[in-house]
């Protein structure tokens, strides 16, 4: 079989999930099988899977727009059930697939109507810039975006892909799988896991001198699995090294509506591109997706891709790549006009949907420091704290002996740790390892994600853990 | 750029598509410029489209799974708006999703409690040949299914897979795409469709001694875009053929509930495995979905993969590459569940579902007769009936001199003829060309899903069209 599928690997759902997994069915036939009654997955950025709830009026919005008119938006007793402003929104989203319903392929970019709703978000959101609703794509969440656009990159075994590290797997598994090669530039942890320039040189005179023909650059702001959130200026910094280079820049800018640190904002690659006079002038994507944010439609599969700066012949190959697929799932593009487009001010659902979305945020909030706060109390741990996204990366000063251990075990330390967490204390993290760090560092990623009370009990067991951990190894 | 990604082709969405899309943006700012108000779009499977409604239970039932509990099943006005047996559904399926409901990212291979169903509905359609819910993977439609077993198969240039001619072309662009060979087998047009295993045998044997390592082999039951239904006794051939070369065995079966020719019946490749006692002694990949059938839901993306007698480490690999995309969409395993298990006898909604399901095949099953009746009725047209599927694939006598033209304009008179059919009666066909076909051989494929008055219209234009088509090349 294909070898390069062989060799892809993803810790998100790897080993230690698969164990978590396990460790659930074992549960159901014998309740006390361990010391915890369930497992608490911080492993993936799956909000709902861990209790939060579902904003109302998307909801609402997308049961009306699948229910067939005489059943639904046309039924006399709408208004029992839904407010109304979801029924004239609803009326709005099936205006723009011309009668063909939910049910219908569309366009392989997506639905027209929709992606001129994002386009205007988008506008709005980097204070005016235009947006071209021909360059939007509306996805499969981020992933079939980016997976497109690795595609395109890759060639053959000698090209490659400059990707953070620590970084999201979803880049070194595609590239595994693609069979291309990954290449690593270094986030400095004791810098708010930045990057200089001089490490973004580095790192591509080597790939250069082991004749990688490096094609495109990840960019990932604000990070996975490391938090931090970038100013303008090192944005135009990324920027001129992809032009001065002619590489594609990737922005993987899911995380843009997660930033907790008051004192940061959310700046998009193109609005720091239009800043520094460069847009247009080099080939760069941005993603988005219903996953994350506040919304957290995670099992809905929508986003979107923005193309700016591309080769009209090359945008046309891509599409081509899109409509060999067909398709991205009409649900997923319903959720993304209505993150991108709300009720209105005035509008009889706007103060709850606000407010709705107001409580998730402010507890995203309070748990990313509360966390971070924690992790940083336990001695021998050290923790950036989360200014965006829905992850902290500790690190942590492992035992030489657990170190020894792993190794006999044919594994990595990280690992070793995790699966001892996981036996202990029923939290799935995932080990660091499977995001890449510096030689000798050890730790892993956690959410912040579960409810409040069971991610301050998670702190505890953090604690608790690693001080049996250390005398395990001692 | 990737030269893999620009050698591909998928015609279904190719040139004339694009033409016709361009065509419909014409109209709209110059409604005159044609002789016909709008496209008559009969090149994709897409029945709601072309005017088929959805059905009415099953987005009752996707409604209120979606919908928060207190304002969908515990809202007291539920019943206002929502049959009984809708309410019981949505929470029956809410109990699979555990709490999480449809906005989180679910098990990789799909949420259990919908594979259990989608095993039910196996077992009985082969009555009572075994199903593990274990060897299923809820998909994106069967597209994504396909993806994973052909990068399975293609570990470099000198792999390749078997794939009829004609043929669907997911199957060529997917190949194209992963650097794999396509190797063809002809379907014979003047004995229904059918392949012999001479012809088997004589594609397998040339592919070898081209230096070609077969990995798999594609049968499409039944056939897209040739219509046929197989027997029994054809599909254990090809199994025989299969397992004695050791290929894996790709069983496209989206098309299971198309069937319209009175004296045939569906036979699943996995009952004519176990009939001739070879289930599990070879590699099965069986694939269904939303996206036709009755319920034609193909904006939803739902469908299945069932793998039978594959090693656990491959399968485990396939399981690796399905969770780097995380889950298929929720909505589409929804639809999917749904297929699957309707009403039961008795239930509120019992009869006006199968009414809605009766009304919409036997409206196809005319269709499929009219059609080909009436392309048949045209001097210089051979069409084979439609046994089953959504489409024909008439064969058309072509002028010499149109045939000149095309390789002067530098392409195949089927596209020639394509263009000439749309631009003069607004319906857009897909080339014979873009599926494969024998050397000499020309034509097109068109859908018969356009609702019946339209259809018939259709037939009309096809006829005028083509007396044009020739007094313009005689």
């Amino acid at each position: 079989m294909n070898q390069n599928m062989r060799n892809m690997e993803y810790a998100v759902r790897g080993k230690v999930v698969i164990t978590a997994d396990s460790i659930t069915s074992s549960l159901k036939t014998n309740p006390s099988a361990y010391p915890f009654s369930k497992i608490i997955y911080t492993n993936i950025g799956n909000p709902h899977s861990v209790g939060q709830k579902p904003l109302t009026w998307p909801r609402q919005v997308m049961a009306l727009v699948d229910l067939p008119d005489d059943v639904g938006v046309d039924n006399p007793n709408v208004s029992k059930l839904f407010p109304q402003d979801a029924v004239e929104r609803a009326k709005e989203l099936k205006s723009y697939m011309g009668g063909c319903g939910t049910g219908a392929y569309s366009h392989s970019q997506g639905i027209r109507g929709i992606r001129e709703e994002v386009a205007e978000f988008i506008e709005k959101r980097d204070g005016g810039i235009k947006c071209n609703p021909d360059d939007l794509f509306l996805t499969n969440g981020a992933s079939t975006g980016i997976g497109h656009i690795l595609t395109a990159c890759i060639s053959g075994p000698s090209d490659g892909v400059m990707i953070p590290i620590p970084q999201y797997p979803i880049y070194s598994a595609s590239l595994a799988l693609l069979g291309g090669k990954q290449v690593g530039y270094y986030l400095d942890e004791n810098k708010e896991w930045s990057a200089s320039i001089e490490e973004l040189e580095r790192s591509l005179k080597e790939a250069k001198k082991n004749g990688v023909n490096v094609r495109a650059f990840v960019l990932i702001n604000p990070g996975n699995p490391t938090g931090q959130v970038l100013s303008s200026s090192a944005i135009s910094s990324v920027i001129k090294f992809c032009s001065k280079h002619s590489l594609i820049l990737l922005a993987d800018e899911v995380y843009q509506e997660n930033v907790y640190d008051p004192n940061k904002t959310f700046i998009s690659c193109k609005k720091a591109a239009t800043e520094a006079g460069m847009l247009g002038k080099f080939e760069m994507v941005s993603f988005h997706s219903t996953s994350k944010g506040i919304f957290g439609e995670c099992g809905r599969r929508g986003g979107y891709m923005e193309l700016t700066g591309f080769d009209p012949d090359v945008q046309a190959q891509i599409y081509k790549l899109a409509s060999s697929g067909l398709c991205s799932g009409i649900p997923g593009q319903v959720m993304t006009s209505l993150m991108v487009k709300g009720p209105k001010p005035g509008d009889v659902s706007y103060d709850s949907h606000e407010n709705e979305k107001k409580t998730i945020f402010d507890s995203l909030k309070r748990r990313a420091v509360m966390v971070s706060e924690g992790l940083n109390s336990i001695e021998g741990f050290e923790c950036n704290a989360a200014e965006g996204s829905m992850y902290l990366f500790p690190k942590v000063d492992m035992p030489e002996k657990a170190i020894q251990e792993a190794k006999k075990q044919g594994t990595n330390v990280d690992t070793l740790y995790s699966l001892s967490l996981l036996e202990a204390t029923g939290i799935c993290v995932v080990p660091a390892a499977g995001f890449g760090q510096e030689p000798g560092r050890a730790g892993f990623r956690t959410t912040f994600l579960p409810q409040e009370e069971e991610m301050k009990q998670a702190v505890e067991l953090f604690k608790s853990h690693h001080e049996q951990f250390l005398e395990k190894y001692k």
